[in-house]
């Protein structure tokens, strides 16, 4: 594994861009997104996954050109249309309006159809805690879970964020509705390490923490059984009602051709109604009291700040022959 | 088991109610919210919990004569102080202002502090699919759970309900953040059978399906494992923070007495985007790719329709013993 410094990563993922045809700002701004989700060491969702977004780029699934568009408007709640732009760009403008619109109104709320794969979901979260307040946002995917009680794949995993803002590090939590992704399934298959908890069934319907029967069975578990199998679904049809856009059972099942998703952003505007200081302490004491009830327990973000420190002191790590093709190119 | 009609059961908590010192009107609507939840199957949130609310209210933890206040607002963000009332209908008004708020704005939150036990959160998700919204809440409770890496509670199991208005049936799904509440654990010792997943952990630490064993080492399991346990507190993170309320670690631990609560009432105004037979289109489109997905498989709220219907017509379910008790108050 080489270790790449953040800017020359960027940079580089930015040089690619531009040279594909991508605006330079707008290549800047999507390519940091995906350096700083290596940064941050959700490695599946970085630079791993740039080669995927460039081959969906050019078989036409994402255009680069598109910006999104607002097509409707009630108070502090609106519709936009992606126009299948690149997923990370739209997500973010999509996060900054809800933002925009909890300045105004307290709350706000952006609804993103016909958009593309948001890659880290976490970076909306990191965007809304950065900017003060406290955001939510979960996406539809393609269908790739078995709900409660069938065996084959009628929901999303659907990944749901919710980020409160803390100066003594944000509070972030980024989950998917499955309880392992078929990328830590393949992680663990490779290491030849059991799952530490069952992740699914095999072939033959039972639990297993085998990662390769369940690569097989292709039904990994919703999390927390019949409970996750109905957020799953309460998340996508909250996503496609409200935006007006596709829901999972409508969404291209081919991964390189998954496209139209739909996406909520909710900003909460907290300083709007106490000081941030006041905010800062009850959110300390609410840590605080996390961490004292065992020796290892973490809070949702606090490793991704270990992480971000370590890679920015020693550079992100990336696999060599992913950085010699990506310099090739 | 009692087969007692339903106007026959809410009319006998209202009497009941009313002889303690309740307002008329409010004991109505008090006793109905019981009746319902028992109506549509919760049973351990009804009328089987009615004696623990007359508890609660003869050791001071619930004041029935309280109602809740707006204490701060911003455009489609209201505080309110529930000022220890009954929790039912706190959380009943407080999802009725949020509906009202969503009218004008789109959407509405109203953020609720120092209230008490809700009692069914679904009854308010009902409450917004009836009104047209859609409607998502959740309150935080005593600490009942240990976080994820911990053998002592220090989360409440927050219950999390999200609910979609359908002409052909509401879509409400009421999850509670543990796999399995101390209600369902006593349920399944007392008839014999095991979990039929892992619940939580025995006293050596071993995941296990003995509810008896969970019972015993008060270490119920977070639905998805460290996913839930995030997910926990970040509920209770955001309800505390934006109520100006209390959070799970500052709430009394004593079941009778656990007060203070802090919860969150989100509106959606969908229909001021887009005509109501749209959204019941594109929501029965996904009803029903779900429901084609596998013979056993339910959407949110499918049984509750159906267990309602049955104790329409056949009388609610009441245990005998229950029933005697209540007559005699």
């Amino acid at each position: 594994m080489l270790r790449v410094p953040f800017t020359e990563l960027a940079s580089t993922l930015a040089a690619i861009l531009v040279r594909i045809g991508f605006d330079p700002n707008r290549a800047e701004h999507c390519a940091r997104l995906f350096a700083e989700t290596t940064r941050d060491g959700v490695y599946s969702h970085g630079v791993e996954r740039f080669p995927r977004f460039l081959e969906m780029i050019c078989n036409g699934t994402v255009d680069i050109h598109a910006t999104p568009e607002c097509t409707q408007q009630f108070g502090a709640l609106e519709r936009w249309d992606g126009h299948r732009g690149p997923g990370n760009l739209n997500a973010w403008a999509s996060m900054a309006r809800a933002i925009e619109l909890s300045a105004d109104h307290g709350i706000g709320c952006v609804a993103l159809a016909n958009t593309n794969h948001w890659m880290r979901g976490g970076s909306y979260g990191w965007q809304a805690a950065d900017a003060g307040v406290i955001g939510v946002c979960w996406t539809n995917t393609l269908a790739n879970l078995p709900p409660w009680g069938a065996s084959v794949p009628a929901l999303g995993n659907n990944p749901l964020i919710i980020a409160v803002p803390r100066p003594a590090g944000h509070v972030v939590l980024d989950v998917a509705m499955s309880q392992f992704s078929y990328g830590a399934l393949a992680t663990y298959r490779r290491t030849g390490h059991p799952l530490p908890v069952d992740g699914g069934f095999d072939a033959e319907g039972h639990l297993t923490r085998d990662p390769a029967a369940i690569e097989a069975s292709q039904r990994p578990l919703p999390i927390g059984y019949w409970k996750g199998s109905g957020l799953a679904m309460m998340l996508d049809m909250v996503a496609a009602l409200l935006s007006g856009g596709l829901a999972t059972h409508q969404i291209p099942t081919e991964p390189v051709k998954e496209t139209g998703l739909s996406q909520i952003f909710l900003a909460l505007n907290l300083a709007k109604l106490q000081p941030t200081e006041a905010s800062a302490q009850a959110a300390d004491a609410i840590v605080d009291s996390l961490l004292a009830s065992g020796a290892s327990v973490r809070y949702p973000g606090q490793q991704v700040l270990k992480t971000r420190a370590e890679n920015l002191a020693l550079g992100l790590p990336v696999r060599e022959e992913l950085w010699d093709n990506l310099l090739s190119l």
